[in-house]
């Protein structure tokens, strides 16, 4: 096994790549090169050019890429593994691909499985946080919250993801305050913590989702919400819609420090206990877990 | 009471009126006319264009109108009638302007609630449709629903309206469609009534429409879905949802053949009754009714 290694992250919007020694990362590179950004399907080309000043220390070090860049958009598929599944079967589903300057290379799978509700679920990229944040954190269950444009709420049990399900959350909010009525004409959005407060409590009345998104009006226009306060009353609707879902009453939340407090906030109102996670840690933790899985196999 | 007079339905996009001898209309036009296609605020201009042909054989009939020109971006704003109410509340809240040629002139309210979950409702044009029904189809208590860009599902006693719950389907349909991941490389829609029975099918299983929009997604990549049926899916799930929160298993629809059709069939797949009417016929008698009800006004 080569001690020396790189991790990538490579989804759609952005690529972040953390130089490893054993477990250990020793640098990193964040760059706004997601997928889309490639051209005519040039990934190896992009790649080296983001990863060159590691390459020139050594030539052919290891690379294991994690997200979109293995779906069939990307660039070489690996197909989603079936839940329940763990750093193990993850290594051994992995896709391998040559790259020009002989490094060897592999792309974890993405996960699939049906969800709490017996709808056919995927993700790909944040099977790798799991299994990362299982190995940082030891214990029998873990459930996990990964809030985002498409959330997912998981399920863990000694080390192995059991199912997960996904909300869009971040991408309805988007959508809704961007292209609907209830976004027109509204000045710049401020942190309103009364407006979030407001919406979590009423995702609590309303059981049905294209109802209560429609109080983001009803309470503009009757003088309860200023218009600067409707993205955060959508806001807490949303996220407090999800919450309602989550199966046990403590979780684990793994975002950005914004997202995870807007988490917080609307979990102690809804009697839920969270515990934050760094993203990068359980990424490199879960990407060092599959990587030893390799060892055997002379990645 | 003069018993010659003008009806309109004046909404955000369209202009209807219908030329009224007493409670029987003798002509009608139509335009799309909206409120957005006014300009200036010119609106007495606009319509005076609109129903010249009639003012040119009557120079001074009456005109009740009904809909967002009575908003507040509207004409003259009338400001929405609390529930319970029927045609006598709306006749005696109806807002009085002037017309530079002499017409007499009335826009009725629109009406709002608290909504079966408790969260405030609003509609415009709507009570109006519903006040005509119950004259049309007289019973103790009617169940409504008036699908639509914003469906609204209302309850009625006795001809009145007792209150009523919006779901933003149409909106939800067009927005996600158009502008989230759902409707991403999609080409023209079907109408598919496989992948709808199967949307009206699986709202059942997924309680948080959040999560339940996804399998559009998944249902999509794991090959059940082609992408020309993505459409008529993503309806089915939407009305499906909608139609789990209707408060009784029999109910009233007033819409247009395409959407009565939708609903009829997903309301098949959910042991629902549905009655169609006819939403132009409902309009003319419930404007009829509020006419008849400001006799004593001297419109």
């Amino acid at each position: 096994m080569n001690k020396n290694w790189i991790a990538i992250d490579w989804g759609t919007s952005n690529f972040r790549a953390f130089l490893m020694d054993e477990n250990r990362c020793t640098d990193s590179v964040s760059a706004p090169c997601g997928l889309m950004q490639v051209h005519d399907r040039q990934f190896a080309a992009a790649l080296q050019t983001l990863i060159q000043p590691w390459l020139d220390q050594s030539p052919q070090l290891p690379v294991l890429m994690a997200g979109m860049v293995g779906s069939q958009q990307g660039w070489c598929e690996a197909p989603y593994v079936s839940l329940p599944a763990g750093g193990e079967q993850l290594a051994r589903h992995t896709a391998e691909i040559t790259t020009p300057w002989g490094s060897p290379c592999r792309i974890v799978p993405g996960a699939c499985c049906d969800s709490t509700f017996g709808l056919p679920d995927v993700m790909r990229g944040e099977e790798v946080q799991l299994i990362g944040l299982a190995a940082l954190y030891p214990q029998a269950d873990h459930c996990v919250i990964l809030p985002g444009t498409h959330s997912k709420h998981a399920e863990l049990h000694q080390g192995k993801i059991l199912r997960f399900s996904t909300y869009m959350t971040g991408e309805i909010y988007a959508v809704m305050l961007g292209h609907s009525l209830l976004g027109r004409d509204l000045p710049q959005a401020v942190e309103d913590d009364a407006a979030f407060t407001l919406g979590v409590q009423n995702a609590r009345l309303a059981p049905c989702l294209s109802n209560a998104l429609f109080s983001a009006r009803t309470l503009r226009l009757n003088g309860t919400l200023t218009p600067a306060q409707v993205p955060g009353y959508l806001s807490g609707l949303l996220i407090g819609a999800e919450l309602l879902q989550l199966p046990a009453k403590e979780a684990w939340i793994v975002g950005s420090p914004t997202l995870n407090g807007r988490y917080h906030r609307a979990a102690i109102l809804s009697g839920i206990q969270l515990h934050p996670a760094d993203g990068n840690d359980c990424f490199i933790r879960g990407m060092s877990q599959i990587y030893q899985k390799l060892n055997g196999e002379q990645l």
